[in-house]
């Protein structure tokens, strides 16, 4: 994970009122300018070029530098980068710098600590917007934080690319609901990298090669084992419950991880040159499948009994078995939808994707912020 | 079509401040008791049961009487249902009733004349809710001064029911627009009807025959040449088009209907006797598809060259095949979804369907107004 960033609350509360000449409309905030945040700047600039309004950035930051975005939101996200390891508790960004009452912070991180302080933004008026599954995906008691804060002074709380990298799936389940329909389950292909991994795992190459080659791509969580664990999966099948109303809690979800033990075990550092342990008892797990006539997927399920996710050999006709690249596929049955569910499917990985639905909950704020 | 209403405009704006004790909230106008008429009507009872908080009936209508329905709503679409055929130029509910800024009109006809009206009332700040394609579906002058009208006094227009019944087809392609992003390509099955139809269509029974099961299911439109037309799904391309930023001409789609010309030139009287002229061509064309192992689909498309509709034989393992009963499938492509398109699929007829479509938009005028 990250920086710890534990700060009393006092710190922000007191450097909201700075006086400074107040610039229109709400001001971005960016926290992490790795693949998914440095895809959101180029985009905002891009969109920005092509004449849509976008909020300027007060500041972009990682865990080791803020820099002012202001002027060149681009050369700022590389002098971010190119910051040097820094020492110390607190990330400079929250000791040096104001969020006022409107503002939006964008979390294109991955951490603890960050997701832990959504609520609080929220409670005083900062918008949030996120890819940050540990907001609403994490403990249920923070689900309930956030959603509970949201409501206090009108701030909003955009996590569309937190599930499914901005397809609308978060956003049919809210709405079904809102319009008084009952989710009776969702089930689907929730991580882009495992749908693209096992689309391309044909026992020709060892899996590890391609969880490699997905690390590179940007299709998995910059520690793949995430991905492997399930636990990525995890933390978005409880976001999508959590839209649909069902109060799951965090350790509710039953599943099997694919890393061996020794793997799971491993450093950050070491996991990389254990890669190769997946590889026996996947080859082994892909033959029995092919000889059935199977396909290998990773499928994640809730309804109102439970939750579930793991690795599944389905018939090559199964609807889950539809779908390519980095394609996403889930489906959802409710009262309204009960005979034949509703389904969506798209790319849901990837950071071009990921940023574009960043974007969108951003523009959404500054629209109904106008 | 149906009773002509062209009203001189004064009538209603005269009506407007009558003088009355003012209701909280918006209150609901709805013109047509048909199948989804009433459909809506059960609904918003329901929810009202379930504590959903949904706006009160002023009047409903249909082209014989306008009741009251406050009290009852229910039980005053039967008397409206009931009511005998009348004489005379203009329903009495327009010359009767005052439409007031902030009011929401439910249009659950087919009627041109009344989707004549709704930039109308939305110039005058009275929210539209439309199952009527031929509002956005019909003329593009028509379309644009809709979407001209609408800003004019804050009013919305809902019109989730127009395609897909109230799947995510229009939301997410506006979205979508209004995310930066460009609509390259939409392409799919938009008609539950025919979809129905050719889902079923074995050849172990005479086209003629589901046609008319599919009637009686309420699939169809009420006359059902309008789906076997292509008309119906002409207008729903029209407005999905429209809605993706493509100021498409109601005659520039290509397409060929289904209809023999004797059938197709009937009175509405005469249509169901000519129903059966169908089988013969359609039994060709279902042989001439089975001998190459293909399957007939309804397929509509546009991208930015043009717009085209009709029948094709498609393999079995084409994802337009995909799906059953009344579902509706549609590939979004774009900038954003290039490589794999943004696919959406779901049931796409039926009252049940269309009257909850109608009631989330009207949920959603409500809550935009509280
Ligand atoms: N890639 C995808 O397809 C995808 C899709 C959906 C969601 N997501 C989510 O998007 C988020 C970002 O993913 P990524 O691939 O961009 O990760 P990444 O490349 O590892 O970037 C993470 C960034 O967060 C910064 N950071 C960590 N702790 C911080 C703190 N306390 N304050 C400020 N910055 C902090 C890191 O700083 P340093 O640079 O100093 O380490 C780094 O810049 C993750 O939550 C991921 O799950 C990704
Ligand atoms: N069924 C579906 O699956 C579906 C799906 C999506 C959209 N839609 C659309 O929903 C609409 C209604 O369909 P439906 O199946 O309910 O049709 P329907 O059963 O024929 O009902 C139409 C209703 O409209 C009334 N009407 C006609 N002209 C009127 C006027 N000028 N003022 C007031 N009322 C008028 C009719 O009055 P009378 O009773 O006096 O004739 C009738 O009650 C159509 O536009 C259709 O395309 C239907």
């Amino acid at each position: 994970m990250s920086t710890v960033l534990r700060l009393p609350a006092a710190s922000l509360a007191k450097a909201a009122p700075t006086p400074r000449a107040a610039p229109a409309g709400p001001r971005l905030a960016l926290l992490g300018t790795g693949t998914v945040g440095k895809a959101f700047v180029a985009r905002c600039e891009r969109l920005r070029g092509q004449g849509v309004t976008v909020p300027a950035f007060a500041w972009l930051s990682n865990s080791r530098a803020l820099v002012a975005g202001d002027e060149d939101p681009c050369g700022a996200v590389e002098r971010a980068r190119a910051a040097p390891a820094r020492e110390g508790a607190w990330p400079p960004w929250v000791e040096n710098e104001s969020l006022r009452c409107g503002d939006v912070v964008v979390d294109a991180t991955a951490s603890e600590s960050v997701a832990g302080w959504h609520s609080e933004w929220l409670a005083r008026g900062i918008h949030v917007v996120t890819a940050n599954k540990l907001g609403n995906g994490g403990e249920l008691a923070r689900a309930q934080a956030i959603a509970a804060a949201r409501g206090e002074r009108g701030a909003r709380y955009g996590d569309a690319a937190t599930v499914g990298a901005g397809l609308p799936l978060l956003r049919s389940i809210r709405e079904l609901v809102a319009g008084g329909d009952r989710i009776l389950a969702v089930e689907g292909i929730l991580s882009g990298s495992l749908a693209w991994l096992f689309d391309r795992y044909d026992d020709s190459r060892p899996f590890s090669d391609l969880v490699r080659e997905a690390r590179a791509s940007g299709y998995t969580e910059p520690d793949p084992r995430l991905d492997l664990s399930g636990e990525d999966v995890r933390r978005k099948l409880l976001i999508l419950a959590r839209a649909a109303g069902l109060p799951l809690e965090a350790h509710a979800v039953r599943g099997d991880s694919l890393l061996p033990p020794a793997l799971a075990a491993a450093s950050v550092g070491a996991a990389d040159a254990l890669l190769p342990s997946l590889d026996a008892p996947l080859r082994e797990r892909f033959r029995l499948a092919h000889r059935q006539g199977a396909r290998l997927r990773f499928v994640a399920r809730f309804d109102e009994a439970g939750a579930e996710l793991g690795l599944r050999a389905l018939p090559v006709a199964h609807p889950l078995c539809a779908g390519g690249g980095t394609d996403n596929l889930v489906a959802i049955t409710s009262c309204r939808y009960r005979d034949q569910p509703l389904v969506i499917r798209g790319p849901g990985a990837g950071a071009e994707v990921t940023a574009a639905a960043l974007l969108d909950d951003v523009l959404q704020v500054a629209r109904a912020a106008a």
